[in-house]
């Protein structure tokens, strides 16, 4: 049997309580099995749940209720208004799932979105979820985000840069690693034997023979000879813009991708709401949400009116569930 | 009656002839009439075609034959193998075309792909078709590329720069005077009483607040606040990954791209065969399909097993007759 998924508080002014509730709901007779490291308060009582005292007592509970490792929010949640007196729970809820994850008694960790503005005012000095993660696991600067999604996956080489400093920190070794990681990542955790690779250019056009700029020639195709060498099946680079068209998409499992919006850009597009957020390249499987706190939906849990769409937060517990299985050799 | 569409023979080694002869055939019975200003060895007497003198006389010939305006093109033509030395024929046709729509007797002009760096290596000064035919109005720098498809048009305030560059020439006027012309060309080509403007940021999440660049808060901003106060309907800057997908779309006309891949990602994406590339800003109306010379595909005119899709090229004519008309007044 496998592990349950820890899944975090996330903002708690944001939708990340409701979004607890309502996965709880769609997956208690289904699986996966999770458990939700958050205030109890907030759940408003509109769904049962239980305090556990560790991971290995949510699956005795699941199909009763949600399990709940506590994690208290110090200052009071109005839901729309985050504070950043909050930051030390949400903070605390990520670290403990870390924990959890490294000891064996999760099998993985998925996340609920955070305020990366909010967080930083309270000091906390990480530009995302996923360096935070890689600090935690001792592996600072192996951490690689992939976006999946039904259509599409896309692993980009720089992220939570400006666009300038993107172009600026691109450079052959960074694109060889994050390139092998995908390659792993995709034959442990996802189940491919052989990957298809698709190397995007950065310019318009590939650079169109040098034209409209020298990156092509200069950093990512002695990337490839590289990744070529090493028995990758690598291909590109590409014109980013066509490279992702209906017709394209089924020649390769992930596309590389040199900047954030290049890689978002196009399974966004594709998939609003299933995309999922995945951390390769570090020892624990870790999944969230493609989409923020929405604090601008945000209300109490269990309100009739809810525009909270969970299905996005359904896919990133069901991946981290199939990613864990396959890790542990376990594909049923 | 609407004057003709005046179809430019295009890289004479891509699939250009291949594409007139095609989208005759597609649109002979329906309309709208468009005469090819080519080289009428290179049809392979695979369709009929029929000389004439000028456009006038492209509505009687055209339910019955191709109406060509030959264009020689001085060495032997092999699809597939683009020759610099044909590189006069496919800029006079370019000319020819301009020539006919400046004098009222074409209604727009559509133009076949060109291989960009042949034409460069033949003299060819320009980065592409929008630039040369901006200076052949003596418009230079007003020209602006607009992409429209059945889901999304995008207009890219940056072009055929590398992305470096982009950033670098990206200033609140060239924003504003891209986002004034696309506002008028919706108001006049479009029939869009009072269009609706997307501005993208730049950097991923817009900036985040200033945490991932600050172009968002330095240039794009004060573009929009120009913008409104102009009575424009502008809005943004919105992340650039979220605001292509599909519940965003019906909130905008036309998206305001800070670069060409954010641009045209999102549209290709969406739409890979049927884009159209429209120039805005000149007092001429032209379009283009959104592909290149495809000189991988491209052969004899008439061969049976051709891969060539006329979709965008077919787009591209009707929605040049579909502009000429609203700037006429007569939408019918």
């Amino acid at each position: 049997m496998n592990a349950p998924i820890a899944l975090t508080l996330g903002d708690p002014a944001g939708i990340g309580p409701e979004l607890a509730a309502l996965a709880w709901t769609a997956l208690r007779e289904t699986g996966p099995t999770f458990f939700w490291l958050g205030d109890p308060a907030l759940l408003n009582d509109a769904i049962p749940f239980k305090l556990i005292e560790g991971p290995e007592d949510a699956q005795d509970v699941f199909s009763d209720a949600l399990p709940v490792v506590p994690v208290e929010c110090l200052a009071p949640v109005v839901p729309g208004t985050p504070d950043s007196r909050n930051a030390s729970a949400v903070i605390a809820s990520i670290e403990q799932a870390v924990r959890y994850v490294q000891s064996g008694q999760a099998a993985g960790i998925t996340t609920n979105p955070i305020a990366k503005h909010i967080l930083a005012s309270a000091g906390f000095s990480f530009p995302g979820h996923t360096e935070f993660l890689a600090a935690l696991c001792h592996c600072d600067g192996q951490e690689v985000m992939m976006l999946a999604s039904p259509h599409l996956r896309v692993v980009p080489v720089t992220i939570h840069v400006s666009l300038r400093q993107a172009i600026e920190s691109l450079t052959t070794e960074r694109i060889v690693a994050v390139t092998l990681a995908t390659h792993k990542a995709l034959q442990s955790d996802f189940g491919i034997t052989q990957p298809r690779l698709a190397i995007a250019g950065l310019n318009p056009h590939a650079g169109e023979e040098g034209m409209m700029g020298t990156e092509e020639k200069t950093i990512i195709g002695p990337a490839i000879a590289i990744l070529k060498s090493q028995g990758l099946t690598v291909m590109g680079p590409f014109p980013p813009d066509t490279m992702f068209s209906a017709t394209a998409r089924p020649g390769y499992d992930a596309a590389i991708c040199m900047y954030h919006d290049q890689a978002l850009i196009p399974l966004k597009t594709l998939d609003m709401a299933e995309g999922v957020n995945v951390t390769i390249g570090l020892p624990i499987i870790r999944t969230s949400p493609d989409h923020g706190t929405a604090f601008d939906i945000a209300g109490p849990v269990g309100r009739s009116d809810s525009q909270v769409d969970p299905s996005s937060l359904l896919a990133a517990l069901r991946l981290a569930d199939s990613m864990s299985r396959h890790k542990k050799g376990d594909n049923r």
